[in-house]
């Protein structure tokens, strides 16, 4: 089945929030559909659906939802709370349900409000990222190599995504480019998601084990590497996927420029630096199994840090919907 | 089952090779009987031996099998070619089958001189572990946490290991620390034998995604990194399992000392420096399955480097059973 990855990841309909299953993917396209507020923070907890973008519009529809289901502010606030507590990490997640939230509030009809502040949450992400694509691809020349990491696709951010919208965009314009994969380790972003979305468009690509990404670096067979981000800090510290520090220090010892591309929404001001964001950590079953299965030593304990702080001094620019920054002016914003 | 792994990794007994099938480890301890050179020199290639160390000694064991199979020089020069193209990159491997070829040419019960080089290999191995394990102790302070990578414990060198030796003397002496496993993906050595080798000796240890260990490492939690070599260059340039050189830069990166530990053995004096090292390139399933079931997405390729090249400059020493060296000054061994 094709399906138009720019439209169908995230989607309301008669008060439900229809996604892919991100779970399922690359083996099954399937649908879910949420239909109250406690079966899409669900959904944002189980990771059925991910990504920055998508998981704040998620969090918007689920207050949405919540102003639908409940009359009191109280149980709204106690709503707010639970898909607050679905991902601790995300900026986009508490963006969307504080704006859905004051938005419709002291609304005469605050559920219709509800939905759409949430709806434009939508909008806003897809136009971003038409943005964020067309500022970079402008840094894709002919026959680039191009690293990325984990999944920042449509998948993450509906629209183009961010990190692969400058790479959608070049393809678009007949730009012929190459994209190494990370593979993402343990969740497989990378294998499972971008590498899908890149197929879906015949962009050529490759994926590697992230411990491959320094051998290519190294031998100069990478141009640009293109990265997302969970939440920036007001000093342009990033915070994204666990391993996006090694390859922006691998990157820069390499002297190959290292962009992250973001929405704005994804800039946390409250944030002075990323000592200041507290990282997710997961389970050490994602680290020790794959689809149930144990891949190391049963007796032994696993650690697995979900997220990791790239110091702005590492990042060339930021590409956000309004321009092209480097870390350290994102304040300017 | 409780072995002792000092011992039992590989071994000879009337002209078969035994070995523990690395391949089944860590949910099974199985050992294979290897009957003649040819099966010696398939397990070699199907890794069910693994380690610059014990592809050595199977190596020479594979020759000395030839010795006593064949009896036309020309015969045996060609299962010399034949055991030597198993693995491209083992430093070890030819300098086994070149020294037991040599050594043995001319002699009068060449057979019997074959075999008795054969087990020195071995044996010097073992000793040569020995001191490894002595000298790098040493750098070991009291509550060290320490970071290796792929699996250079006794799996994959017969004794103590080489990297990991210092850490098992370490225990020995009573110094509690902690060890960071890199899981090493694609092929997961760390997860599956270093894990399974340290639980074994009671070894406090946690696995990580290979992407994680920028991230103890920033974060000052890593006071040491240990790592094993397949191949070194006169000039220093240490070969190694991918990944290598990506932490070697994150440890210079973090003040983090960074030390290669490996037999005299695996310095290659005929190459001058890491760029005139063959990488070898490995089928892309490893990337795209584990255990037989696909893990990435089906139309998408993988590409699979073996090994990378660690620069002299990201390598604080080099810990030899002879001392421990400046990685320039390796040459004057």
């Amino acid at each position: 089945m094709k399906i138009d990855l720019t439209k169908e990841v995230i989607r309301a309909e008669n008060k439900s929030v229809i996604i892919i299953d991100q779970t399922k993917l690359p083996h099954k396209l399937e649908f879910l559909t949420l239909k109250n507020y406690k079966e899409t923070a669900q959904a944002i907890k189980n990771m059925n659906l991910r990504g920055a973008g998508t998981v704040g519009v998620a969090a918007g529809y689920a207050m949405a939802q919540a102003f639908s289901e409940l009359k009191s502010k109280e149980k709204i606030l106690q709503a707010k709370k639970l898909i607050e507590n679905t991902r601790p990490t995300a900026q986009n997640l508490f963006y969307a349900t504080n704006l859905v939230f004051k938005t419709a509030l002291n609304k005469k009809n605050s559920e219709s409000a509800a939905w759409d502040t949430a709806d434009s949450i939508l909008a806003s992400d897809i136009e971003a990222t038409s943005r964020m694509g067309k500022l970079g691809a402008e840094l894709i020349g002919e026959n680039y190599n191009i690293l990325t990491h984990c999944n920042a696709g449509k998948l993450a951010i509906q629209g183009y995504g961010s990190a692969l919208a400058p790479i959608y965009y070049a393809h678009e314009q007949k730009k012929i480019c190459f994209v190494y994969v990370d593979e993402t380790r343990p969740r497989l972003q990378g294998a499972r998601l971008t590498a899908w979305e890149l197929a879906q468009e015949n962009i050529y690509h490759a994926i590697i084990a992230d411990n491959a990404a320094g051998y290519y670096l190294q031998k100069g067979e990478i141009d640009i590497v293109f990265v997302g981000a969970d939440r920036i800090a007001k000093n342009g510290d990033v915070d994204n996927k666990i391993g996006t520090y090694e390859k922006a220090v691998l990157a820069k010892e390499n002297d190959v420029p290292f962009y992250v591309v973001a929405p704005q929404s994804t800039i946390d001001a409250e944030t002075k630096s990323g000592s200041g964001i507290i990282i997710e950590q997961r389970s050490s079953d994602e680290v020790k199994q794959i689809n149930n299965n144990l891949i190391a030593n049963k007796q032994s304990k696993a650690l697995n840090p979900a997220f990791d702080i790239t110091p702005a001094e590492y990042i060339t620019d930021i590409i956000t919907e309004k321009g092209i920054y480097e870390p350290k002016k994102l304040y300017k914003l």
